[in-house]
């Protein structure tokens, strides 16, 4: 089973993905997944780097075909750029492992955890973006860049920056500025759900791209979301249901 | 709180959603969501009907300043076409109501439950559209789905089609299939995670769009999207993580 536990806390992870780890004899994962466990004695862990995942996916099968009860495990969902995907491919390279009982247990992901703690930014149509050009050509993330303006989406980033390519994330930003309004709110969510949580909100115009490191999450507004202000508190972040009312 | 109940099966409920309710003098929401709750005796509940989310979310306002502890419960995640937007859209009608101490519990939205169901469809950069035409223009409507093609966005379509608006979803086909391949996989995912659930998979230019209804998620995969053929099962549909490696 491929299982997704959450942006980090407790709280935030299925009984399904509880479950499946409490039934599984052997875990695999990204070693901080595994650390947030409380794993039996008696259960076998694998842990592994960052940026393995192929390799992670193929241990993960091959045990499965060896007949021992496998949770892979993933950090948010395991659907939304995360280890599902890399799963399947793995199982493409060896017919016997097309025979295996596989499933997948959802999870929340970073973007609806941020937009949990910021109001409803996601309220309205959307898109996830992953600024990860490690299997893309930069170009493709440029134009899905540029449609998601074209498009008036609300647009969440994934992975907007890393020590090997700082600059993304500025790049992106300077695109936006191009075609939407300098006024259009912004949130860097990090860590949202672990104790290191920060929130900022900012405009197009002003945000600071380069505070968004790889555990920062990206909201981009619509023409549509604004901010509702508050005494003492952060404003919320909110995309209507409504379309066109305010302008 | 705006608390997501998931897709149906309680598995699929957090651990936050549920304590959320347990904790709540007054549950207030849309009579079938309400329906799938143990409540308490002593726990009051409001219930409503469909579309009439500004109502609901000004009644669950309306108690929490008389001092009750409230939790406006929504299927899927409250932020992603749910009741999120609506409820911090009337906060603003009344000054006192932004006093209110409001949070916002996340949860798995049916495009993630599908994904899930069907392999990896949105393994990679996606979108999601409600066609519901009911709070914006179909000019709008059309403008997003001409852009995710552009942009080569798996597409996850909310609200379908309805008995008001039947055709919405073949107007949606007939612009796509003008703008990506035929032989693109979409899959109709319905009621995942409840008992009547079904999967159909399709490609685009044989999908027969007026089998999708109100219960229906609809994927429409990227041009990376395919699907891994097994014996005696459906296929499992998988975006791959690395663009452009089979074209």
């Amino acid at each position: 089973m491929i299982v997704g536990l959450g942006p980090g806390p407790a709280e935030w992870m299925t009984p399904e993905a509880a479950h499946a780890i409490a039934a599984a004899s052997d875990v695999v994962g990204y070693r901080p997944y595994l650390d947030r466990l409380a794993l039996r004695p008696d259960q076998c862990t694998h842990a592994s780097d960052n940026r393995v995942e192929m390799d992670r996916a193929r241990l993960a099968l091959q045990l499965a075909a060896e007949g021992r009860t496998v949770a892979v495990v993933s950090g948010g969902d395991p659907g939304v750029f995360a280890m599902a995907a890399a799963a399947f491919e793995a199982i493409e390279e060896d017919p016997r492992w097309l025979k295996l009982e596989i499933a997948v247990a959802p999870g929340v992901t970073a973007m609806q955890a941020a937009a949990a703690r910021l109001g409803a930014p996601l309220g309205h149509d959307f898109c996830a973006i992953s600024l990860s050009d490690n299997l893309k050509p930069w170009g493709v993330i440029e134009r899905r860049l540029r449609a998601a303006a074209e498009g008036d989406f609300v647009i969440a980033l994934y992975n907007p920056a890393s020590r090997a390519r700082p600059t993304r994330i500025m790049q992106a930003f300077d695109l936006l500025r191009g075609m939407k309004a300098s006024t259009t709110p912004v949130a860097f969510a990090r860590a949202v759900g672990r104790a290191e949580e920060t929130l900022q909100l900012m405009t197009l115009g002003d945000a600071d791209a380069s505070l968004a490191d790889m555990a920062t999450l990206v909201v981009i507004g619509s023409s549509e979301t604004r901010l509702i202000l508050r005494d003492g508190a952060r404003p919320w972040m909110v995309t209507a249901r409504t379309y066109g009312v305010r302008r």
